[in-house]
């Protein structure tokens, strides 16, 4: 048992709680879209600022140049002259694009705290993805070492700012620095919870393969009547194929699509019956009734273990006000799937390409892009590690987390394994209403002040794991 | 037989025809984008500008305010105490969009004489739709008013500002000015020759029913991980459905699409059999070999007589550079239906909403504009005039015009039957390659040269056309 007492820590983490929240906001003025140009300075000042909240806490905290947006490192070395745990917490301080910003209630670099009946939310681009789940921990490690000088673990905080855009450097500056990065077990804020009262630890992540594909006909654009019934368009064209990749019953026909897949073990699925959210439920808050998607499938099968495929943006021809007889030269799409694990990640954005380029006219051709693809993910549900997390959310929560699926992709949670030898911990604050990479995205209080204490009390229980 | 002897009229639209393309580039220079607001003042500019040409030729030239763009009328009586024919000259001064102005190789308000082997081309906007082409007649009437002090008939120019935009004003205009307007005969030029050397006459034109449709699912953008497999995907949902309303053998699927069509009598079809442009040449300017279209259909009829269903433009989700996991809250389409003689043109609107609302599911809902409808029309092929206009034709050309189809829409000539009682003349001085709508649109000297004599001469012939 660490010698440092958690009980003061918690009741210190509440006593800041008001100013936890000021911070934050300070975090999400940044607007720190990652992935365009136009942002890049403010995202790196973002990076500037992390770190030197964590240097103000007594960590070695440095920014680190990649080819793109830099790393936040930092470290801590716990309690002196004790063999404890080394803890690695990963978190990405950039944010998605805010388009459309026309529905945005406020704007979405001014983080507006809303009153609301249970207890209030914070609305801002990256409130819950990731910004607020990071100071989740970076407010437990506050407390801690406001309270007793220093943490009950050595702890190494490694914050991207990529992860909204496929994260390309991470991995270069993960084998470039493992000795640095090397730790026992790594910790991830960035999923959900069944709701505010009931936590969880997420035991599967989907992955993910994006590409972006036109479909070129005619040389140039063309007058639907001179043209209409002799010339290609690319629009119907498109519109066929992409039509094709999915079946009646919800199905993908793309050949290959599903082989190797593992289905989730009986236990898992066992655990599943006592999840308390209902389909119905879950779509009620985006307004729809349901069901959709593949047939034969329950809820929680096609949310978290059963591979997708969306249309994620179609264009072509003419998309402005009023009507314009054009046959386009081109049209566009970009198609994602979803992942599971055992099924044949790497082969699932070539097999898009080649449906497509199978179907097309002689005289048409295909272009595309591949925005990289990443498999779905397993995260062991038992061991020391899981058991003293457990034991942490129950000491917040008062109840046991269910063990879930995430329909999401945090791909460095494999490239973790992969590279460094380490499990992942799941463990986020998030709810399905938070409008990720909506506009007016928010974090509830409740949930930010829970994860923060959540964070207090499971470093406490990891300091006694025998490594 | 007219006392006005054509030969020096024909001598003098050749005189000054180098002056013709420096009053072509001046009208071309209006950004007359009717259906633009950022362009309405532009667009009156231009209407001002050419009613002021006609008033310097001595016409009783009017700009007459309507609800959108206004119209240009202008009056010239004929020769004083002859009983001569009555004609109205129907044109349009708005032009179509320029997007996408990446394209252009010069900018498309600035006219740009393009030396080429077939004797250059006049690059612009409206180069040939219509301005070109308006230009044609007007001139005409300047050669003639300079050799003989009068026109060999009367003539009213009747010139609009929003055909590109279907036109609203037009008919309750005419409604409200049919003495005005009714004349014995209706002459256009906005449609094109089999190409330079090979004139034709128009004598069936292909209607249009255009709508846009929105297909709204969630009630917001999601996140692709958190709901997909379980929200619909409304990307998805509108490409199923368009994709079922075209078959595979490429005809339409919606119910009664080709209820009532009519087609071409034998002698029409006929004729076409001496049309010298071959399917593979008329694609080939396009970049594309074909066949496409409509499975067991000649090139002509899919081109001229069979009606069609193309996708003009769509789109939703995340249509920027890089990748976006969104699931849309919605997604949207432009719709356009080719109608021909004998099809229920009214009925085709209706019939494509019906099919996108009965595949909806229960929670997902539809919205829609329409953009008007107009039949397709047949125009008389034989009678006095017409033999009046190929005769004129004749003469310019040194062989007899084709008889052809136009697979677009000017819906004009049918409000000129139903409202004013008059069959109109369709002969235009366009070709296949004119780049219509699209970036870089031209009219080949050669060809606006041939329209202004071919005006000439046309009004020596139908002068003589006892009404």
């Amino acid at each position: 048992m660490t010698k440092l007492d958690v009980v003061p820590v918690l009741a210190e983490a509440e006593r800041q709680f008001p100013e936890t929240i000021e911070r934050l906001k300070a975090f999400l003025r940044f607007p720190s879209i990652g992935t365009a140009p136009a942002y890049h300075a403010a995202t790196k000042d973002c990076a500037a600022w992390l770190a030197e909240e964590l240097a103000g806490l007594g960590f070695d905290a440095s920014v680190r140049p990649t080819g793109g947006m830099p790393m936040v490192v930092a470290h801590h070395p716990g309690p002196a002259g004790q063999d404890v745990p080394h803890l690695l917490y990963y978190g990405h301080y950039d944010v998605q694009p805010v388009d459309p910003i026309e529905l945005w209630d406020s704007p979405p670099f001014e983080p507006t705290v809303v009153e609301d009946a249970k207890g209030g939310r914070i609305v801002a681009r990256g409130a819950v993805d990731d910004k607020g789940q990071v100071m989740t921990f970076v407010e437990a490690f506050r407390a801690w070492l406001k309270v007793h000088g220093t943490l009950p673990c050595r702890v190494t905080v490694f914050i991207e700012g990529e992860e909204e855009g496929s994260s390309p450097s991470l991995e270069p500056f993960m084998h470039a620095h493992k000795d640095e990065l090397r730790a026992d077990v790594c910790i991830v804020s960035d999923t959900g919870m069944v709701d505010a009262d009931t936590p969880a630890i997420t035991t599967s992540l989907r992955g993910l393969a994006y590409v972006e594909v036109t479909v070129q006909g005619p040389s140039m654009d063309l007058h639907s009547g001179m043209y209409g019934g002799v010339a290609v368009n690319p629009n119907n064209l498109l519109v066929r194929i992409l039509a094709e990749m999915v079946d009646a019953d919800g199905r993908v026909a793309i050949p290959g699509f599903y082989d190797g897949i593992l289905e989730p073990s009986a236990a898992v699925t066992e655990s599943w019956k006592a999840f308390p959210v209902t389909e119905a439920q879950f779509l009620d808050g985006v307004g729809l009734t349901g069901p959709h998607g593949e047939k034969g499938r329950s809820f929680l099968e096609r949310n978290w273990t059963r591979p997708t495929l969306d249309i994620n943006g179609i264009w072509g021809g003419y998309t402005g006000q009023g009507s314009k007889t054009v046959i386009p030269s081109k049209a566009s799409a970009k198609i994602s799937a979803r992942l599971v694990p055992g099924q044949q990640w790497e082969k699932i954005a070539p097999a898009i390409l080649k449906f497509v380029q199978d179907r097309l006219p002689a005289d048409c051709r295909m272009t595309y892009q591949d925005f990289g693809s990443s498999p779905g993910i397993t995260v062991p549900a038992e061991g020391p590690w899981i058991e003293a997390a457990r034991a942490g959310i129950a000491q917040v929560f008062g109840k046991e987390p269910v063990l879930m699926g995430c329909g999401g992709s945090i791909p460095v949670v494999g490239s973790f394994k992969e590279i460094l030898g380490m499990d992942t911990l799941l463990v986020g604050f998030g709810l399905d209403d938070d409008r990720v990479h909506s506009p007016n995205e928010k974090f509830d209080l409740i949930c930010l002040r829970r994860g923060v204490q959540t964070h207090v009390a499971m470093l406490a229980r990891l300091a006694d794991v025998s490594a």
